[in-house]
């Protein structure tokens, strides 16, 4: 017996909700691949990841997850036995960095913590002990969606600067574009790497790179390159060298559907709407907290990212129950803890398509499992999050 | 600004939220419709309706909303000015017993009260009195969408057998059947009458009646029967007979779908579900009402339907703003009071397919409504609902 | 061992082929029906009726197919025992006619002949002998989709006004509107009955009938009406009135669809792929008729129909075979002859979502299945056809 | 003017058709990506991709198109500098060849002649030449897409066999898998490369590689081997890891509901059905090259595949008017020469999810441009094609 029959909810942090009307944009008959509306799409989609990278800079469109757009980031501008410096702050810069050790980079990673966000002063530091320019390239994410931490990335680049380092500022925003503000040109951000089952609300298998005139500039040099990443022969007159080879069709369909969505709503009120949900999660999450059971992963408020909060759990058997009771009672799939915090702790995604009730479902579920399983937390968790709604969305 | 973007919930009484593998049944090719799969699909769905209505009746399947389906079924058992009784319990049988004096019939409405249930006394009163067995059909629904009453079927049926009194019982069940026990044969009901759209999770276009034996002998002296409703021609070999011409087929694919998910949660789990859903519901009004400014209208708790709460407002000018903050502000649409509560009253659906988080959504939402609009009420109404269903749903 | 897989071919005249672009319309979340966006749609059909009808007149949109439209048109303008003369020239004039019958017309049908059109002069000179005026309507299809004929409505119109006959004209365009031209305005058409399934390109399931003025008055004074059918409750001011209770939802998002893509091809443009497809069908069948197996059921050249071409066969016994093939070698699903021809005929539909290769490819399954199983026929159907387009289309 | 209008047929070697039902199940909400279904999902592909390649190696799925997943077989067997053997045939294999030297490969190409297939006693000769064993692997495709040549892979084993030469033999079988004959383990082959948008029937955007015992060995020596690409950290025990992070979710889907419609039809069918198809187009170009304007452009019957038919043309400025006519008259995309045939020559597709009338409607389509642009040409082509699936279809 259960309450869970219904259209599941998917709480995850990527792939993310997809809207029906980009389900249905992908459901249409294959098209030609050398001439037609599908040429047109591949411009639109350019256009459009500019627009929300706020970015002059080129893009390129690839048949791949984002563990592949970081290879084709890292192979387009680098080359073998070149030094890159990883700024961790959770799980995916980390990641990012061990892709580029298995292509013949020099991968050095700063310290971080796993509740912390990465602190500009270290980065300063280590830059500016780099006296030989060694360094090549810093890679960061936007936000880690293990840790759920967001970083500075213009307090980034001014560490950089403040180094009068030359290195390259590459950040991976595979889980904030879409859901948070981010400015390629303003920051200064030489490659953005994304891809679009988070904040861009469509299915997995295509990711992205942007990359600004300095970027293309140490691109001729990088003897990294490779046939399918390569930007050079992506930049080819022929439509299909844009995706080095038959463009997945359909997929594309549904992104520049996605992009539409996206346009419509504004990047503007889609940003307001992240901080509103993140505020009522966090609204929730802290009145949970009161019992000594939930923490958040990200200890100082104003590091908590938008598009996914990270809770620890003290009793780690506790764990599997409310994953079980969401899931099996409820009809709620809700994120689990991953690397270093596989076991020990939940995550409550409220990136992409999602709204109050879609996100408040959530939190009530998540809120039922807790009593019903008589696991000690505030009560009111939801009450919590409704009222930070109520009072805080603008009439 | 808002926190709306995602999927919206549909909280209205029918038609209700159609779930994502119905609609996918409905997008494939047409087919032929003289052999082959849709010939199958039509003896399936009378089987379907068979074991969702608990008969061994003869099932009708129309390309009509329900009351196309109240036209066929009086005009296939009755003659021109023949009487038939109608129970009153909220709008919908009234309105079916007009469309009967549209047809012929002379129709008598038997006075009933918009917050309470049909009187099973008061039935038997009447046909005592009807001494020379005027009265050929009693109609009454099982459940009232716009009072969100629930009749009880079995006491409506000994009233008629205490009375002694060989009417035809006629139940219109379009709001009720597939969320709540209905059974045709073993409560002796006639004639039943049901549509695709609501318990049935159907789009809407496509409605039923169910025949015993009795109904059948009456259909064979019937006046009023038409080439497009009637029962018998329904009957012949041809397939296209069944559907008195083309069937709908996509309706039918969708249709045939609909019911294999019913199969699979079950009929007592399904009307388990609903029950703790309207509990859930109930406990939230129940909490809000606190205040004054809201009441149940249906005043009687055993006599509430577990398919949809109507809830009366004091102050009618809060209304307007309440169904305007939920669809604007958090992308939920609340139903509204129609006919004699048009203005007077909000209805809040949870039939068909609908969970836990689906329901918990639209309450929170509801609620934000309230506190950011400043209407008085209990405040705690979404947490009592969460309290509800930890407590109550089974482990 | 086939060649059937790839997707089928429904070459049945009606339901036709469903455009992918309405099935993908169809394939939505459901939507309220008492506000918003299906208002808008409902008001859209209502202008896409006037448009493809050629007609000023008041449009009703039903949830029921042709037959059911047929009892729609004749309850809302006729009073019990009035005459209806009905117009013979193959099986759905009839049909309409007997559906009349049920609901207490009194029925004439002009006799004709399953191979010809109906002749005007004969409906002048019957028309001149009711000097009583007791036929109250003349009915006529205006293609019959079984003997595959067109009838003349200008030339039916003229014979009334030449009898001075006051009669309704009621004309059954379910085979024809949206495949050839039809005006109701300036041909003086009282009553339009239309369905959805066959030019329209629609799933079957909705049907129509618009009135001109004097058709609105007689519906004053018409003592058939029913709730369902009636004109007047269906123009009140409720969104729901229009289609007497729920309205069908997903049914409505195709039909605008389906008058979208007509809208975009235009009018003048289908009717000439429509006139150029039938010709090519004309010029196979006439090429493999040479042999004697084969014969145009509709003996006059310019009495044929643009939407569907029935095709005699000598030896009946051919039939199944060359039905069976088509389907299981080839995956093209030809009409069969229905009614009179049951048996005797075989029916190839050209109408709606149909283009050259879709057509030809059809013929040219036809013409494998005669040489495959030995049938006499003249060779080069199909070679006749292609030669016939590529002289015809224009350039 | 057109006869257009309905559903355009694409005649292009890939991507080819989608059938509904796959983009049916592409048509789904996201699911988890850790666990449940999409898990076996997964597992049944690998099976998937075992049946149809008649091997028992490993598989892998990669997000990436056909170059992706050259790229993926490369590196994942061979070191920096190390050779390589380009067999070349058409313009695929040689394009696999330049995508090995961006990753560091040496390669050489044995040159072929476009209109021929491979010379497997050529390949014999160079490899014995080789007496240091430089050549590391031996490239080539089953067909070319390009040329429309098939490769003699049997044959090709049996030269390195006969060379006693220990090289790896790699076959590209993107535009063969699923059309014809593949026997991985049987005939050898130590690595398969192959996609899912050609004989597979999915929309462009998964590629695969499969690597026998003898390819896997060498691996673990490979030193070219990526985080994305490799084969190791692919066979980690994490679902994701299969896919080097997030799996493509609504691709996989689609792409199980392809090679179920495949297991259903079974592949001997298949096969049969490419055959006869290919058959019929050859009758048709053969009847069409009878006037010197066209000619196949392989010139070997027995080299001619049966998935693709390359056609030259005498008078290249015909090209673009045959074209512009079957795609604006008719609604027939047909497919361009390409690489070396740039301009050249035309590509009859007939692969994937074909079917007669489907076949038969491209050809009649370009038939009627060579009549109606007055291009010289056997007239019956397609009659030639319907008479050849007439005799050739068994009973």
């Amino acid at each position: 017996m259960s309450v869970r029959n219904g259209r599941q909810f998917l709480s995850i942090p990527g792939p993310t909700t997809v809207p029906d009307e980009v389900l249905a944009a992908m459901h249409r008959p294959a098209v030609d691949i050398r001439k037609g509306e599908l040429v047109n799409v591949t411009a639109r989609l350019k256009d459009d990841l500019r627009m929300i990278s706020k970015s002059n800079g080129t893009p390129f469109i690839y048949i791949a997850n984002g563990h592949g757009a970081w290879e084709a980031a890292l192979s387009n501008v680098l080359s073998r036995n070149e030094k890159v410096l990883v700024l961790e702050s959770g799980s995916f810069a980390a990641g990012w960095g061990q892709s580029g050790g298995t292509i013949g980079l020099d991968v050095e990673v700063l310290p971080g913590n796993w509740r912390k966000a990465v602190d500009p002063d270290a980065v300063e530091a280590r830059l500016k002990a780099d006296k030989s320019g060694d360094i090549k390239a810093v890679l960061v994410v936007q936000v880690d969606t293990a840790s759920s931490v967001f970083n500075d990335i213009p307090a980034i680049r001014r560490a950089i600067d403040n180094a009068g380092h030359d290195a390259l500022l590459m950040v991976d925003t595979i889980a904030s574009l879409g859901t948070m503000d981010y400015r390629m040109d303003e920051w200064g951000v030489d490659v953005t790497v994304a891809a679009c089952q988070k904040g861009l609300m469509m299915s997995p298998g295509v990711s992205f790179t942007i990359a600004n005139k300095k970027a293309m500039a140490r691109h001729q040099n990088a003897n990294l390159r490779t046939a399918y990443w390569d930007w050079t022969s992506r930049q080819g007159a022929e439509h299909y060298q844009n995706y080095a080879g038959t463009p997945p069709v359909h997929m594309l369909f549904g992104l520049q559907k996605a992009f539409e969505i996206i346009r419509e709503e504004g990047l503007n009120q889609i940003f307001t709407r992240h901080q509103l949900l993140a505020g009522a999660t966090r609204a929730a999450v802290e009145k949970w907290s009161e019992q000594g059971e939930f923490a958040f992963n990200i200890t100082e408020p104003k590091e908590r990212a938008n598009s996914v909060t990270t809770v620890l759990v003290s009793n780690e058997e506790n764990l599997g129950p409310i994953h079980d009771y969401c899931s099996e009672k409820c009809g709620v799939v809700v994120g689990v803890g991953i690397a270093a915090l596989s076991g020990k702790a939940l995550r409550i995604a409220h990136m992409g398509h999602i709204n109050a009730p879609m996100l408040l479902g959530t939190l009530s579920s998540i809120e039922m499992s807790l009593k019903a399983l008589k696991i000690p937390h505030g009560t009111g968790g939801t009450q919590a999050a409704i009222e930070y709604l109520a009072a805080n969305v603008p009439q």
